[in-house]
């Protein structure tokens, strides 16, 4: 049996992971659940699963007699073995280190925590001999394709479905709204990673995640879209053979691959492919220009230092600038360009220079943001 | 310091095993070459490749002084470690068994060695902790794709290419020449093969020795016609999620893997994909119904014991006719599948029934082919 706790249940990871946990009464029990402010939906997961433990940033709105504990206290808890860490942002990334210090196994489903902090991280868990593992479709399909292979592959290809709006031009991308760009044509997921989705953001800041998760330089990463998004990723080998891991769009399958590993589980809930109506998978190299975004974040990987923290901070407020109508779709990048640009980098940080550096680049997007963004301020319609 | 036998060695495969090997001197070794009538280039690699052994059907034509064995006593000689079974029919099974008795490891490219007698071969393969290796690239890709899995998986898909005619009606099938059969779209390789690949022959008797491979039942076997033959082949898992191996259309890759395994050798000889350039991969279910020899082999193997023996001899017959111009092109799943309807069944045969099933079926194809090809005896021209 193993016990998990999940940090973010209520989002769209928690939730799949739950629904995940379920079906697998007598494999997988949760013993804790943390959330932010969805303290209905808290409430509710904690009345059907029943943890020892939780925590939510609204305690006194929630009513359930469990202990009530930090996030940190439940990532290092001696009664958890595997911690699912679903947070948004920077949330969970103190959190992360305290599992990884005591030698949890950390599903990692946040893409900030390894962007943020990818070299603490990893040296933590080697330290302390915890695993990390991957629970985003992409890096769960370079650990699926890696595994068994004794040598170190040539080149990892992440695939980018390129989000809603990869054939507009720059024109049109400056129209788009939050209501358009929330509406992902493959994935259900979170309103922030959806928006980094289609800026591409997110595709950057994967490729900073495998840099650190693989250990693999930036430049044998490469992104190619595919807008399907049934060829999760693929990994070359160095006699140029290639594996591909392929399956529906669903979130729960790397979910589940990581609870079930190195075992694979039979799940009926699981969609499976149908070969009768896939016909073409398309694939073509990615256009940097119309997105900037991920040039930016790949640049900051390959920088590194405070460099990634700056980008992933700059990139949280000019997504919620954009959301509440304030920016243009086109100004989210020109906001962490800026932002990047007038970062002073402190290489090898430690992690409160991190999240000085996280502060720092939250305070000068928010400020800044009125000066070179012409609709700053006012709602995108006017 | 692998020490190799090719069995075959003048053939498509057996030529391209030795520019692997050529390739890795501190790897492999050559000590046996056999070849069956193409002496000039049995010569020249023998003198170029020192081996120890060799073996011709021609000896007395061969100037070259190694010793000179039966392909059995090569197979099965201690210096050997590795032996390449890349005959053509089934000129291989009695060496692929005398090497698995001998514990050797056994690199199978030739298809009818596991379609005829593969539940012997498996069988000797257990019983001598002896190993046996896929060298075709579907074989190969599924082989690859199972590294590292836990569980069995739940369907294998095999890819088509689907040869040159797959588009063609019925009645321009009749009309193909053995010219324009010979004309593979993707694939370079010897004449029979080029034949059951164009009437796709060839997938199903690569059903048939997936069933044995992989000890997987023929109804979680799926073919996938897929005409850019960049995917190999697919395992799908229990969970739904399921693994691609792809690569260039170059047999040099699944003969060094074979070879490699299970480490991977970088080999700049070897192509690599070029993602700038491939942009659609793809995929449709087979159509049985215009192509009725792979559905004449499925059936053979679900039936077993002798009739997959039955149907390799029939159809190596009726190629030969065709390609003797002497049969239509439509006429050889006719052959095959008359010669099926009257042999008389041996469950759980000995390698004699198997042999005697061989013989009986050769000569009945040859013999009865003039009653019910209207065009024997005929150049198909005329």
């Amino acid at each position: 049996m193993k016990t998990i706790a999940i940090l973010g249940s209520t989002g769209s990871i928690g939730r799949q992971a739950l629904d995940i946990i379920r079906a697998f009464p007598d494999k997988l029990k949760v013993v804790a659940l943390t959330a932010n402010k969805n303290t209905r939906l808290l409430e509710a997961q904690l009345k059907q699963f029943q943890p020892e433990m939780f925590y939510s940033s609204a305690k006194a709105d929630i009513d359930y007699r469990g202990k009530f504990l930090s996030m940190e206290e439940i990532a290092c808890h001696a009664e958890v073995d595997f911690v699912i860490v679903a947070t948004v942002g920077k949330a969970g990334l103190s959190s992360t280190l305290a599992a990884l210090q005591a030698g949890k196994t950390v599903a990692l489903a946040s893409k900030e925590v390894l962007a943020m902090a990818g070299e603490i991280v990893v040296r933590e868990a080697n330290l302390h001999k915890a695993k990390i593992l991957p629970i985003d479709s992409e890096h769960s399909a370079i650990w699926q394709c890696l595994q068994g292979e004794k040598n170190k592959p040539r080149k990892l290809f992440l695939t980018a479905s390129g989000g809603p709006f990869y054939r507009y031009s720059q024109s049109q991308l400056a129209q788009v709204t939050p209501e358009q760009a929330l509406q992902h044509p493959v994935w259900k997921m979170g309103r922030k990673v959806t928006i980094d989705s289609a800026t591409l953001m997110n595709k950057g800041l994967e490729v900073i995640e495998a840099h650190w998760l693989f250990s693999f330089p930036f430049d044998s990463i490469e992104v190619l879209i595919h807008p399907q998004s049934i060829v999760h990723s693929m990994v070359e080998f160095a006699d140029g053979s290639l594996k591909a891991q392929l399956s529906c769009p669903d979130m729960r399958l790397p979910i589940q691959y990581a609870l079930s590993y190195p075992q694979r589980w039979s799940n009926s809930e699981l969609p499976r492919l149908d070969w009768s109506k896939i016909n073409t998978l398309n694939f073509e190299p990615v256009d940097y220009r119309r997105f900037p975004c991920l040039k930016l974040a790949v640049d900051a990987g390959k920088s590194g230092g405070t460099y990634p923290a700056v980008l992933c901070a700059a990139d949280e407020v000019a997504v919620e600038l954009f959301l509440s109508h304030r920016i243009r779709f086109t100004d989210i990048p020109k906001i962490v360009q800026k932002t990047l640009e007038q970062h002073q980098n402190i290489p090898k940080p430690s992690l409160e220079e991190i999240l000085a550096a996280d502060a720092w680049a939250r305070e000068y997007a928010t400020r800044h943001s009125l000066d070179y963004c012409p609709l700053s301020g006012r709602a995108i319609q006017e």
